[in-house]
């Protein structure tokens, strides 16, 4: 498959931002609530598809959700309890970066559960999630997915490139080996909780931009028709010189001279 | 001035980027803490300066914090507390867009809270700062500093540009008629809160890629040598071909057909 | 029916203490976790009643969630999720003073919601409270009975007596004239969320001592055996004459004079 | 010393409990919050004072904050952070059972943290005490006293009464050797601690009854003239004969029999 170029991408994606900024402003200003969960092989591009939505939106709609770790008194909690915490309020955007799944995927393939707990989790998911639809959120799960080859290049790029090493976690090293195991937990996973009120969305991220449109497409497609028209907002001249700053206690820093840097 | 170009500013920030990244690991590594809070003129460049952070920064590290405007409830509680919930734990990053700073800028210029309120929140600051740095966080706080004249190209920009449309907010309006009240409440803010161990800088962001250059290259130089060595990882082969994804219960979606879109 | 003298409500209630305070043990030692929600016809005895347990187990373990009305942004949250903040950790106990149910009673009765909130929530409670038994919490949920001639006799105590003066809401005040819609209100909340999993037990208050040592006795009696041998504790003599309180600071108040006070 | 008998205390107690009840509705109707700090010697009656308020209050209003030990994340954050989290909004009263001062005495005692952690928190209090205070919280710290005679005798109670067994835990037992230690880090905590805006209040806890009539003495005595009028109530006939329950869905359970369990 021929991958999307740069320009490409920027030309197909132009749009779809447009129309992502008109849901986020149907969201707003009608009040609905909704979560995005992104979920997917390592590697596969959850944080640039959740980065390609908060790179637009207001950070005070839009809310990316990356827990860490749970506590050991988390841990000894209603297993959603501090996922519930994160649920939207009125108007705004729930960005799950991993999220509830990861019982029956990283903790399920490496055994930082008991089976009972996946089978549980399992059962309880569709019921679990028909609440929050039922209250009237907007619910939407995307899994990323990729081939071995896909992930072992970007494996490589996170191991050489230092801005992207912090993406390298020991977990992410031990599941290289385990590619067919996430492959199989992921089935069984589908098969559990891929509800009516709350389906999955399989998106193939061998090319991580075509994905991306793929993803946005797809989720701008599954919300209702969310054309507001444009409030008018007089704007009367300002009727002065535009005033230019002026410093008394302290002055600003002297501003970055890069090219003697690269001396 | 002349303003930087989209390729000068790409190629100074590269380096300044990967020390960046650098730093959040010194700061993951040994368990440090990290404080910035982004105030300044409106439209002058919050956002996309903490963007710059945050794209390049592991979400579970670094947060954004961009508090709604307060419930009753929390109105009536200490001033700092809905702020000191997000004070940042071990080896995290806390970006505050806007902060308790608010009090002294647009609370106190469009009359959102008391003048005795003002004075009272003046006086606390450096007591309260000097709580969170004598604990041993990291506080540096900037505020971003630009023209009438920019900030009114920019107001056009967001008013005409459906994308940035959201960040026009009511206030923003009648701040438009505010511009001097403004700069005199941040020199007031700056002579009562300008303190040795929570120092203010301003960085002028009238052109807003040599802004964030300046900003950044400011906050990496408060920090101590933050150079560790990078771990060795092992990277055995594979010991076998890449596996392709198998699917089972469903197919990922069709692709994004960008070109039909065009026609 | 003869209403039980204090001396033989305490006569009665000491046992059911002692069993009440191993049960805790249990709950402590074996990990468990423990909801118990009181509703009732306002006046029942709820609050006594909470106060039975609350007074002899550790404030650590046992927490009295009484939560105040919700804010605007709690009130567009999926409806629960205020609530399930409260859910107890390993070891816990949650004693809810109201809770979830308002919906169906005060909110159902008063209007405070919709009627099709009501159906909603009646709909959807079954299901919650399947989530958090499945994971095994032990919820039990009593509702609180007594005749409206108790009723008026307990209002007019809050009336007149100043101690108890708080109890009195507005809310009280109207209910007193919607004693049959309440009755409406908790017949078709019973109908509708007396489940396998989380069934109603209804506990008759006309005689509120009686009815503590029912609802006591009842709820140690859902509990599996909760003996477990107590721990032998080592404890060596002093091995000094024991030492006074020495006082360099300051010294303490002088103590309160209670007879002056009479003259 | 004579012993207060209990009929002495209640006598005595009626009173001040009226006060308290008043000086409650003056905090809710007129927006105050109040802290009050429980600090004290093992077995001192700490928790029985704190019921003393409990008892009578609304739990709306007035929350007992009794923290588990901290998780690894919290022991990271800034000291008072877990702790600011529970500070009262308008109208509220939190009484803390054991409070920030853990770490001047059981930690700085047991070895919990560094004598240098001890020395900056001592240093930090008093300014993040008026920090509170100058908002407008009301704050009063008392510390509660007796021979170690009493706590022996308290602590013999605590191993033989089954009830208050989970009151001795495996610090307490340690704690018994550590007498004179525990008095040399109350001293120092007071020459650091004892400030202007929060001093600390000793009281004489001998003697249970009086002292918590000599600290709910004291409390009254500190707060403004709470004395408000009573709203009154309009307080209409019936208008009919009073309904009695009556029963669809489910019956009330049987009453306990408590003659029968005595056979």
């Amino acid at each position: 498959m021929a991958h999307l170029s740069q320009k490409e991408y920027e030309e197909a994606l132009g749009p779809l931002l447009h129309e992502l900024s008109d849901a986020a402003r149907w969201i707003q200003e009608t009040g609905q609530r909704l979560v995005v969960v992104f979920e997917g092989r390592d590697t596969a591009g959850k944080g640039g598809s959740i980065h390609m939505f908060a790179s637009i939106l207001n950070p005070r709609q839009c809310h990316v959700v990356a827990l860490p770790s749970p506590s050991e008194r988390e841990k000894s909690q209603w297993y959603f309890q501090r996922y519930v915490e994160h649920m939207p309020a009125r108007g705004e955007i729930s960005l799950f970066d991993r999220s509830w799944y990861n019982r029956a995927g990283v903790e399920a393939v490496m055994g930082f559960c008991s089976s009972q707990q996946v089978t549980a989790f399992l059962k309880a998911v569709p019921d679990f999630e028909k609440q929050l639809v039922d209250d009237g959120i907007y619910l939407f799960k995307y899994w990323l997915c990729c081939d071995q080859e896909r992930q072992e290049e970007r494996f490589a790029d996170r191991l050489n490139n230092p801005l992207r090493r912090w993406k390298l976690s020991p977990v992410d090293i031990k599941s290289r080996a385990l590619y067919d195991a996430y492959t199989e937990a992921r089935e069984r996973m589908l098969a559990a909780t891929d509800s009516p009120h709350a389906p999955w969305t399989l998106v193939d991220f061998n090319d991580q931009r075509l994905g991306r449109l793929t993803l946005l497409r797809d989720l701008l497609d599954r919300l209702p028709d969310t054309k507001l028209p444009v409030e008018n907002i007089p704007w009367p001249k300002l009727g002065h010189d535009p005033i230019k700053e002026r410093y008394g206690v302290m002055k600003p820093l002297p501003s970055y001279r890069w090219h003697d840097r690269d001396d």
